[in-house]
């Protein structure tokens, strides 16, 4: 549904919301048994909410389409997408959990190897230590750009997260990373008038990068993409006229949730904590994203039984989530990423909704089959929000 | 799918297509029986179309959108609602059965209370009666503008309609109600400069209205929102090539019929009448809209009970509209109705299509569930008119 009617549609309301995103929920049957990672998993609280709610499978961008956590997690928000591109460097500096303020430039790096040629012999250096990583990116701090702050911070093994703040910034230009070794790192170039100046501090920057990375072989050089800023999204509240808030984790998703304007609360600790947190601000708020990572890395570990567990543990601590009677409760997850492929995959994703209008239900188990046989049918991430809403009687009618 | 697309494939042909719209007809669950209002009634001829021709569920607008009948009805005739809008105050016009023609603008008016300061101390003048509405709307029609023509007709309560006829006129103004108690009216102002004249036009009539109110306190002020014209909307002739007829009792529904192109037979008495009529028209046109209305009331007023009677009702009375072999007929609703809610609601709602060109059923009801699980799936109400039109031959191959 489109933003300028739901804003137009959305009414404040007492009652309460709670969105339960198992991240990479969805499955693949394992070989032998025949039962994916959900319907393998022991969920008597799953089942019961499954039979007495409204099922049904998502598709996070669209069929056939394998999405990544931060275009998976806006549909889920309501956001298309498509419409709505997170770049590569904003994503990056959303996972360490840096707060980019608008009109910041971010960048995905890499530190690289180059000979003597100044050409690429490995993209990735070897794929240097995280503790290495840090090393490095604290000298790159160092480096000072005129009118231009820069932020330079590790992210794992080769990854660094660059971001420029200053004046007159433009995230308008082509990659330094040429995507293959032989060749010579690229220059930066603006893309577009606009973007000259932020090319010339690009480029300044690599060379003083290059200067001192000089005695730090295999990490002799750094490539740059994804240039990127924060887009300008509508906030939840203005949209949906909620008070809604975050109870993650994990940066990126606490990233991606400020970038909608929720509050976020972090969590140290496992679910069972999160649902303390969610206790404890329930009162305040009337959203409640609830976000539980451990499945999806499961998942891309190809690690079946470890994602039968995750959904397991969840399962057991729901009693604490139920006992607190949120009028919808959705349960579902950003994408599938099944343990046979070790990564996120295009499958679509269970969902059930529960509220006090619901049809019935022939499920007795919360699994993809009783899913792609359920009342929602097979729709778009992008009508979980607005079905939430309507369960929560928060949308007023279309027209007369 | 696109109009334009469409109107580039619909053909002539002798077949028929009869589309019965039961408003409000999706349900939810009684509580004891968990059946709905549909499940619950006696439906041995609905029943036997659903298990030989193809079922699902409509969302009219989107999921978990809640449709006033205005665009729902657009929505199954193939008009997407959200950009065709119809105003407030044409619909009101519409209700009452005002012919409204081009470049009218109309309104949606409420007489209410103002102090001696001006304030308004009740916005709906004590909801004075309908026969009192009456009579201060032909006070009101008595009003001269300069160059533009007024009709002011009651409609039910406090509330009337008021349309401006004449040259120039524009409905981008800002409503003169002010949505609350304690404020003085606003006054109309243009939204743009092509708006100026209609906004010097109502703000006399306003004026005058106030000093033909005076003496009939309680009703001694107007507010006026919704201003807004005749949307442009090609006919249904245009699009599908077809000739099509309305048979409905309300006014509203006859109104929406006549603004996309329908020839409209109005009926007094019950569906059963309105099959009359249908016989009557069968030889000259080919797609028939048959609205029956008392399902959505009893639904309004929450008398699960009636609902299911009206059901019943149209259930039996569908053999003489069996007995004219329709080539094609659509059963199902503008948007549901349930009981339990005592109004619209965003549920999808049962269809069934009949024809000699569908597939398997396996539904043995016409049933919420048993659309939920129909061939048809979930679909958009915009998919109804080229469903309808394919299975009655109407629809040429797109591409070669």
């Amino acid at each position: 549904m489109n933003l300028e009617v739901l804003e137009e549609i959305s009414i404040t309301t007492p009652s309460k919301i709670v969105m339960l995103v198992i991240d990479g929920l969805g499955g693949l049957p394992d070989i032998k048994t025949r039962k994916t990672e959900l319907e393998t998993a022991f969920t008597p609280h799953l089942d019961k909410l499954a039979s007495s709610g409204a099922c049904g499978l998502i598709d996070p961008i669209g069929p056939g389409i394998t999405p990544g956590s931060g275009p998976a997690h806006l549909a889920l928000f309501g956001y298309d997408p498509i419409k709505f591109r997170i770049g590569r460097g904003v994503l990056e500096a959303l996972g360490v959990g840096f707060e980019l303020t608008e009109g910041d430039i971010a960048a995905r790096g890499n530190f690289c190897t180059i000979d003597e040629n100044g050409l690429i012999t490995d993209r990735r250096a070897g794929r240097i230590s995280t503790e290495k990583c840090a090393e490095l990116c604290s000298l790159l701090s160092q480096i000072k750009l005129d009118g231009v702050e820069t932020f330079v911070l590790p992210v794992r093994e080769h990854r660094f997260m660059l971001v420029l703040r200053g004046e007159g910034l433009n995230p308008d230009l082509n990659d330094t990373d040429p995507q293959k070794v032989g060749s010579a790192p690229c220059v930066a170039a603006a893309e577009s008038p606009e973007a000259q100046f932020t090319a010339d501090m690009v480029n300044r920057f690599i060379e003083e990068s290059k200067k001192i990375l000089k005695k730090h072989y295999p990490a002799n050089m750094i490539l740059l993409r994804g240039f990127s800023r924060l887009p300008a999204i509508p906030s939840m509240s203005e949209i949906y006229k909620l008070k809604p808030v975050a109870i993650a984790r994990y940066p990126m998703y606490k990233g991606l949730a400020k970038l909608v304007g929720m509050k976020v609360f972090s969590v140290e600790g496992d679910f069972k904590e999160e649902l303390k947190v969610l206790a404890e601000c329930y009162a305040e708020h009337d959203f409640f994203f609830i976000h539980v990572k451990e499945a999806d890395s499961a998942g891309e570990d190809g690690d079946f039984m470890r994602k039968v567990k995750v959904i397991e543990q969840v399962d057991s601590a729901l009693p604490a989530l139920l006992a607190l009677k949120p009028d919808v409760l959705v349960v579902t997850g950003d994408h599938s990423t099944p343990a046979l492929l070790k990564g996120h995959s295009w499958h679509p994703v269970p969902i059930l909704i529960c509220s006090s209008w619901c049809r019935h239900s022939k499920a007795t188990r919360f699994s993809e089959l009783a899913c792609a046989l359920g009342e929602l049918g097979r729709i778009s991430a992008l009508e979980v929000m607005p079905l939430a809403m309507a369960h929560a009687l928060k949308l007023s009618k279309f027209g007369a």
